[in-house]
């Protein structure tokens, strides 16, 4: 006897098409049969829950309505797609989410001709979206344009930018606005409000029985030539849309396919500029342990569907993040020009410690690095000392201002750039690889990377002291190391490494945290009878020249090794022994740095092995430029 | 006998306090003398005239009624502060503004306390003014933030993330919106489509009278207590910046102090929230051949004041701008998936011609460099050919969207980046010296740097084809080489150089225009007899291996050089060559790149005398490398 399917209706839809000619009370039934499906995926690969639970009729609604993927649908972040998946041909891949050579956690070009356009970052859909419209119109095709962003989203420019570029061409386009009050943390900001205030209206609060009993009757029986006045019908406000040129409808009920399905045929009628779609939805929707919690299971990791119970790390060290966060709040309060600035993410970069304590001096700007990085400027040119907590691959939306605003005026600028290096599941792109080289080029800027959160500590409050210029420090997602924290950090000599293990033959300089694996290496060619240096640089910027220069004179083989890419810190090693001459007379050198692709997701060890920067590589990197010593030896190592 | 001053008024003012208690007709009088000053002063040096031209009422009336510098103002831009530096105490030195060791053409930090925070880009004012606001704020202090921002930098989403900031935590400060409805090109999009609509109301035209008579009597009475329903009368709608959380006034006649004194009078004594300012003006204000011209002599040469004619450079070889411009028309011509997309700079980038001929596939989004980008992928994904023309240092703007939207999708964009290298009288702010780092580290992407006008034809042509990955071409500021354009650009072959003059000990080896003093360093050299090998790179990404590999072997000496920061072109070089062991046994080789320093304006050939990127420069570094030569002949033939 085989058990009834949970997914019966469900299981009949391989692809949107599937959707076409079903009965609302079976889209219905399709709609808690996904939604039951993305909870158990999920509960088994863990990954954004909350997000995807809040868009399933929406996402159900789309695929009924629009032909995608003719109709271009895009997601923006992206991390709200699950259901989209499961519905676009890929519900057998779906337990394979965020896992090595599995389905990507967001949308993804490769993956399906039904994600045109990928993403990851905030606030790029609208962009995206005119992009399509426009390549449309000059190629004389008709298809629909459909950008799904949320309202977390709309605090960040490049939405502003692409809805003031919209909004004045009148490009043909429906940007629907996903509002569920929530994006990551509590959304910040006057965009905010001012969706707080539509939504509130005594007109949205009686929208609800309005759809029930004017929607129905006009249903989808003629929607292209009513769709303008019965459009109107439900616009309350939304004038600050409208000015931006926008077709303002809403706020409608995005858990209603009776009111979401006539409302999107409607859209998709209407055949003449940007229309902008309120939605209102509720993160988690469906899932009482989600919907109960404050930040609606946004990022989960593996849990019991029934209890809604996390699967626990094992205990362990603590995260970088929160040694970063409470190293900045023990110097805080020794100090009260320091204050915090974080980009929508309290929670991520541990600065929600921070607020706990100092709720005047922490500031949440919203998806907004741009304006943090020169708002963190203003800050520092009128006498404060500003942490900037922005991640790694989201300081590449604020670049511009770092040379700008605070490099080229030498303002002493803290930059706290987590998720440096590779970061697992989250794939490409939240991968930190890039910024070592790009501030690294900056004058004046100090760059450091912890080797472990001992050294985390102390360059918190090495860059309290750096007041004089703007400086950055760089340091994994995921746990430390275990090492014993410091009771308090010590100021470190700006621009010196040093060193922690000697040796004769092969020196290895680390920057950041593969410290570890190259001890290891060290062992590993020690066995061997070759002696091994092991350094940590601390500082890409200013360089320890003299450590350096000693490292280079005194070994046979000087190896660099980072966690980032080409062009970095290997890189300023190498330009710096080229200019004194070092290499004139001959020195075995070679730089580790993350390979030149883009490396899909996966277990981050798993991830730091295929970039060839774990121990074993490291070692057979000496070996090879040494051209003597024994890889079969090390094999034997690595695998015990 | 001494002629009258024609600046009688202005000469009795040194700082803004000797603005404090002149009458109104004194105040207009220095109004007129500062304008006079600054068409004189631009005569001599050239520079941005119109923007300054457009506020002297305003600056002066800023100063007169705010406590500069104690009261913090910050000009967005900058590019508009003549006027106000003549005011704060530089005016005997405005006669060397952008010359080098001069006045910068920008507000500067380092130049007075009277610019508490220097700009040259745009749309940075409202969040270096938070953070002021901020600062303020913790530090227990009261002194005003005043922003002056105009039309076209509002287009910008720094600008908007900024509001939406200030406007929701009710921060004190005043942003004045200096629209004069032309920024460098005419504005675009929805907001400056607002902004006209307010300006154009019958309220506004209604407005000059209601001054008159309203705002005279009133006067500077009891500013304080009036404020709030004395600037309510001005309020015409602004809705969409009341929606962000600013208390709108305006719009107000820029030119009129009689207007604009009791306004900012009254702003000032305004005691809680952010307000926003709307100040109608016209640039190029009051000098007949700026006013009448269509740019409002946005950017001028040494002009003479009475005719207004400027200096023509000397007639020569046409500007890479342009020839990027015809090339890519031409490209278009037989191609019509090509589009263009510039970010307001219409002109500078060229682009101008390109939309003459080809309207409707060319897209001006306005300053918004991120969406810019975006914009573009999401072109390219649906099959199109962009091309986004942009300079260097504004690309930096759309960095994280040319890596997660493009790179990582492997997306066709095509990058045009203008103004590659040192740029002369605009100084640091913008210099193009870190893309070739920050592009290079990405994963896919095709860099190339134009080393004369005809090898632009050809990249051109080269980025037409590559239509699966992201590519991007740099070439600088000024005037081409003279050498012949090619009828038709021919296609390079990707990751190949090309081989210029053969020789035996020294290897140069050139990404970009360096390539003529490259040449003539090889002359130099070769009158010791030091027989040296020319190469230009074309490429920095993919590399030509065989070429680097070949240039490494065969010769004693391998110098790079290239137009960029370090992390560049020739850190490449050295990862490759420790790739493969090249230094193993000794390669005397030396990269040469931009200073690490921000290099004050100054004429292009003196920077790069000064940055070490000259003839004699690159021979220098030749004979220390190879450790013999004289330098004393080549410093004759230098000079000669």
């Amino acid at each position: 006897m085989t058990l009834p399917s949970k997914t019966r209706l469900l299981d009949t839809v391989s692809l949107p098409a599937d959707l076409k000619g079903r009965s609302r009370e079976e889209l219905k039934q399709i709609a808690d049969e996904l939604r039951a499906e993305v909870i158990d995926a999920v509960s088994v690969t863990g990954g954004h829950l909350g997000a995807g639970l809040g868009v399933v009729e929406l996402t159900l609604a789309i695929h009924t309505v629009f032909d995608t993927p003719d109709d271009k649908l895009i997601f923006d972040v992206g991390h709200q797609c699950y259901p989209h998946k499961i519905l676009t041909g890929r519900k057998d891949q779906i337990r394979t989410l965020r896992q090595g050579g599995g389905l990507s956690g967001f949308t993804k070009r490769a993956e399906s001709e039904f994600d045109p356009f990928g993403a990851a970052h905030a606030s790029t859909s609208i962009s995206a979206g005119l992009g399509f419209a426009k390549a449309r119109d000059l190629t004389g095709k008709d298809n629909k344009v459909v950008c799904v962003i949320g309202d977390g989203a709309m605090s960040a420019g490049m939405a502003y930018e692409a809805m003031n570029n919209a909004g004045s061409d009148m490009s043909r386009m429906l940007v629907i606005l996903n509002d569920n009050d929530m994006s990551i943390a509590p959304p910040v900001g006057a965009m905010s409000h001012y969706l707080s205030k539509l939504v509130s209206s005594r007109s949205y609060r009686g929208l609800r029985k309005f759809a029930k009993s004017v929607v129905k009757p006009i249903g989808l029986a003629n929607p292209a030539r009513k769709a303008e006045e019965y459009l109107r019908g439900f616009a309350m406000g939304g004038t600050m849309f409208e000015e931006l040129g926008f077709y303002y409808v809403g706020p409608i009920d995005g858990h209603d396919l009776d009111v979401l399905l006539p409302v999107l045929e409607n859209c998709k009628a209407m055949e003449s500029g940007p229309v902008l779609l309120h939605v209102v939805t509720q993160k988690g929707k469906g899932y009482a342990p989600a919907e109960n919690s404050a930040d609606k299971y946004h990022g989960v990791a593996k849990f019991n569907v029934v209890t809604g119970e996390q699967q626990k790390s094992k205990s362990g060290p603590p995260s970088y993040t929160k040694v970063f966060a409470q190293s900045l709040v023990a110097e805080a309060r020794k100090d009260d020009r320091i204050v915090g600035i974080t980009a929508a993410m309290p929670g991520g970069t541990g600065m929600d410690l921070f607020e706990k304590e100092f709720p005047d001096r922490m500031f949440d700007v919203g998806i907004a690095e741009q304006h943090a990085v020169t708002f963190a400027a203003g800050l520092a040119a009128d006498g404060m000392k500003p942490f900037a907590a922005i991640y790694s691959t989201f300081l590449q939306r604020g670049y511009d201002q770092v040379v700008h605003d605070v490099a080229i005026q030498k303002l002493p600028v803290r930059f706290a750039i987590d998720r440096a290096g590779l970061v697992g599941a989250d794939g490409p792109t939240h991968a930190g690889s890039f910024d070592i080289g790009y501030l690294g080029a900056l004058p004046d800027m100090v760059c450091m990377a912890a080797a472990d959160e001992a050294e985390l500590v102390h360059m918190v409050r090495t860059a309290v002291e750096i007041d004089d210029r703007p400086s950055a420090f760089r340091y994994p997602r995921g746990n430390g190391t275990g090492i014993d924290l410091p009771e308090v950090g010590q100021a470190l000599e700006i621009g010196k490494g040093r060193i922690l293990r000697e040796g004769t033959s092969i020196a290895i300089l680390s920057y950041g945290t593969r410290l570890a694996e190259a001890m290891k290496a060290a062992d590993m060619l020690a066995a061997q009878g070759l002696s091994c240096t092991v350094a940590d640089a601390r500082f890409a910027k200013p360089l320890d020249e003299d450590l350096v220069n000693r490292l280079a004179k005194e070994h046979e083989v000087l190896i660099t090794i980072e966690e980032g890419a080409r062009g970095g810190f290997g890189a300023f090693v190498l330009q710096h022994l080229s200019d004194v001459g070092a290499f004139d007379t001959g020195l075995k050198i070679r730089t580790m740095c993350l390979p030149d692709i883009f490396q899909d997701q996966d277990k981050p060890e798993l991830m730091y092995e295929q970039a060839g920067l774990d121990a074993r590589s490291i070692a057979a990197r000496a070996i090879e430029a040494l051209g003597r010593g024994n890889m079969q030896a090390i094999d034997q190592l690595a695998r015990a």
